[in-house]
């Protein structure tokens, strides 16, 4: 009997990991903290015309970042201090907070789509040269999944699709009306705040899984 | 043909309507803010030898109350200046937080059944006549049902099991592992923290359902 080549076992072994991973249903959890994306108009009051942000880290989603720039965030009962600024700047400037953040603030935050600002709670924002007073773009954000197209497919699921997502443990807790935005800019990952991720004991890293498709 | 004598039809409506209420299983949910019960030991130091709590207002499980008294509670990282005390006097203090609340004390919260306090996080206690060092007692409560002995019997339900709970919604969410505990002292009610109401956009008089039982 001739011996096993080693350079094809290892060849085997590999491919058959890289099928066992493309079979792997499991989706790392992103906890996010309040933080806010900023419009150029806002961030040239704030930290003066022009003012390009620092990038402090990578965000898991491509070209994201946050900086280490922050703000401070005014309601009519309380403040935050250092509210961190996620780069790059954007069309609106969008506050995403917790609704436990909203109730020290003192505003009433709708659940919303990132994006879909209208009619959403007004809040102050103060920078080191100037402030701003938004009429809008203060949200809880609608818990969603960042889904890469092969993943979808693989899933049956399509962009825009709300999913029922699982996580174990003592706080074992199904999520349901979770929005899957597919996209080829995206990693995969569940964007939960930090409400969501204290009521079922998720942390950075964890992994949920998908258990069942809704239309 | 002889009319209905209105004093029968109100006496009938009255039977369909206790009918009705019987096999209503909607739970009532109260939202837990941090809070603590204090144990005399430690009233006597917080607050002097002998103090007696001040009724504030009664809770919905009978003899339960919240006292106008409140103390500080200091962290490593943190501190929260008005925790309710919650009557009457137990033999243990413990300190209810959310896991928000453990992160800006900078403490690590276990999830535990009320009473279970061994090994738990330990907390400073300031009252306007003296603090205490406690060595444990703070904990992140387990999520529970109180629930009267009827109830419990027309769903098949016993002390100590635990059940799934469905509130719906936008941020519609299951709660798995809710402990259910029976007793002729309870009125009907689930107990969540701020972190599982704002996850799931529970309000004080919401109502959940149970979906399923487990051993």
């Amino acid at each position: 009997m001739n011996p096993i080549d080693p350079a094809l076992i290892k060849q085997i072994v590999e491919e058959i990991c890289k099928r066992l991973e493309a079979c792997n249903d499991d989706i790392p959890v992103g906890v996010s903290n309040r933080h806010i994306h900023i419009s150029r108009e806002d961030l040239d009051i704030l930290y003066g015309p022009g003012y390009a942000l620092t990038k402090l880290n990578d965000l898991k989603q491509p070209g994201q970042y946050s900086a280490k720039e922050t703000v401070k965030i005014i309601g009519p009962k309380g403040e935050f201090d250092k509210v961190r600024i996620l780069g790059p700047v954007r069309n609106e400037t969008q506050l995403e907070l917790a609704l436990t953040d909203g109730f020290k603030l003192g505003i009433n935050l709708e659940i919303r789509e990132s994006g879909k600002l209208q009619g959403t709670a007004g809040i102050i924002i103060e920078g080191p040269k100037g402030s701003v007073k938004k009429g809008y773009g203060a949200i809880a954000a609608l818990r969603h999944i960042h889904m890469p197209p092969e993943f979808a497919q693989r899933q049956g699921i399509k962009d825009k699709d709300f999913v029922d997502v699982v996580c174990e443990g003592i706080r074992k807790t199904i999520f349901s009306n979770v929005l899957v935005r597919v996209s080829d800019q995206f990693v995969l990952e569940m964007h939960v705040d930090t409400d969501e991720a204290n009521a079922s004991g998720l942390k950075n890293g964890d992994t949920v899984k998908i258990i069942k498709n809704r239309e």
